[in-house]
């Protein structure tokens, strides 16, 4: 049984140790495989780890970070200024070989302008890409990119996206020849900007794809495509939008108006239940395609469990050498287009 | 009190006659001041209205037309060839001043088409926006622009959309000085595409305009904003991933997977009553802005009692002479800028 390495950025969420330390406990216990190398500062998490059996822990390396970026930071301060920040010293790890994966709950923005520059790009990959997969009422996950790593985008980007978007849905959700659908106003061929009609006619003629055609925004739970491709700015709009109504609805079903009933509770209870796979828990960690490297970005809000999720990607990523087989995909595909 | 004339078109949407001619009688018993003219096939639809009591109602006038527009009909060829349909016949009633307003639950995609072509637009408005009321937890609406009639908008565009929602959410909501804000794919400055930023610009430049910075999409039900802005892609993507989420969660609460059980049931009823100001028949009704005239276009699904309530907001925008004020706004804007 070979071992997967991932590393963790302890400092990073909107928690930090005290969340991140129990992810990593949870994630070892939940995977056999994992090796953790624990990236943060040595003084101030010392006690967390020993306390929580860390210390000397057989499967986990600590590796100390005098710097932390903060949730404020603009990426580029970051990126010239926090080098020894615990979220570059996970993506120096990647780059130097010690770690298959890293994670971080950090910053967003600064995650992805480090890690394109620690890490660049694969060949034949002009951007990379934020991905996640979204859970469907058919049980089955999507796959959606790019969730805002890339607010304006070309229909050549848009297919290498797709492209991407596949490889994730076969090797990650296990789904054969992955259904690829463009997020459009309107599934008839007319419908559209340049861009998605554009990226359309480039995604019919690519046979290494399994176009479905358009898909509207009240399908992307319906689990009618597997991988969902739009620019990151309509992505991370309608990701957030998703994000928001659950997050309202859930708001509304715990907190009535007046006074909380009997039925109430009940009504709480079950809908806790009912959508207990819509918790984010069960989906957290976006992966940033495209890279020589595996990058799973946490979400800043989550806790130990979901944390946990996004450690456990991270080593799935690894474990199917990700970066390697969405290169030899690109390549295969691009190199057919060329003939 | 002065009357305001309403044309439905009784054929269109989903359900047609069975659902458009119950919605007149409900709209008639709540707007003492409506009158309706009902514009469909006299043959098919006279039993129906003699059995409604609406055949020789003092408040409703019946107007024939032969044709009627498919939900599949291309916009071109609708616009071409059916020039007797109930969609365009309302359409004919308010550009020769007989009627306030008109309201249809047909194809969308036609109704724009024919309504741009009918109406013609205001002066100072390149393209008419489809704009709509969303509910929030603040309990206050929060209208939104453009919902899918313009695939592609520059910053102007985007400018004369915040002057016209401004207007909406003042009339039409009773909001005095509305926050005017951007969706984009973050709150600060920096963030976005090209056309998000440069909009920012000509938004904070606009002295009619309370510009309110940026808006995430998990923010649109949060009431943190009067009136958001965006073009027509970004904003239908939005609003059907919102329905996509509203109709899964439905879905997930009314339908356990295995059976209905005592305590599910119990769930169910309580979450249709905590939801109850979700439901779309609160908020059912899309209205043309920027026309000669004011169109409202009703979801296809709409049943009597949301489609009520798009009569009602026709009604409501006829009332404010709509079209008239938006007019007296843009020409005050773009005078202001001029100076």
């Amino acid at each position: 049984m070979s071992t997967l390495n991932v590393a963790l950025d302890i400092m990073g969420g909107d928690f930090g140790p005290s969340e991140t330390v129990p992810a990593a406990v949870q994630a070892l216990s939940l995977l056999p495989q994992l090796n953790l190398i624990l990236v943060g500062n040595e003084t101030s998490v010392t006690p967390l780890l020993r306390q929580h059996g860390l210390l000397n822990h057989p499967r986990v390396r600590f590796v100390h970070a005098s710097q932390v970026v903060g949730m404020g930071d603009k990426p580029i301060v970051a990126l010239r200024t926090l080098k020894d920040s615990s979220m570059r010293v996970v993506l120096d790890l990647v780059k130097s070989g010690a770690a298959d994966a890293c994670v971080s709950a950090g910053n967003t923005g600064a995650l992805m302008a480090m890690a394109k520059c620690v890490l660049k790009s694969l060949p034949g990959v002009d951007r990379p890409a934020l991905i996640k997969a979204l859970p469907t009422v058919a049980g089955k996950r999507t796959v959606m990119l790019d969730l805002g790593a890339n607010v304006s985008c070309d229909a050549d980007t848009l297919l290498q996206f797709a492209v991407m978007g596949s490889v994730v849905a076969e090797l990650v959700e296990g789904i054969a020849s992955p259904r690829v659908a463009l997020l459009n106003v309107g599934e008839e061929e007319i419908k559209g900007n340049d861009l998605v009609r554009h990226s359309a006619e480039l995604l019919r003629q690519c046979p290494a794809i399994h176009f479905a055609g358009f898909i509207e925004g009240d399908c992307l739970f319906t689990g009618q495509a597997d991988v969902i491709v739009c620019d990151g700015f309509v992505g991370n709009v309608a990701l957030k939008t998703a994000e928001g109504v659950v997050r309202m609805m859930g708001q509304l079903a715990g907190y009535p108006r007046k006074k909380r009933s009997f039925l109430g509770l009940i009504a709480g209870f079950m809908l806790k239940r009912r959508f207990s796979y819509l918790n984010p828990d069960q989906y957290n960690g976006a992966s940033l395609l495209g890279l020589r490297g595996i990058v799973v970005k946490s979400h800043g809000r989550a806790e130990r469990r979901a944390l946990s999720t996004a450690i456990l990607l991270a080593a799935q990523e690894a474990k199917h050498q990700l970066p390697l087989q969405i290169a030899d995909r690109l390549e295969s595909v691009f190199s057919d287009r060329d003939l």
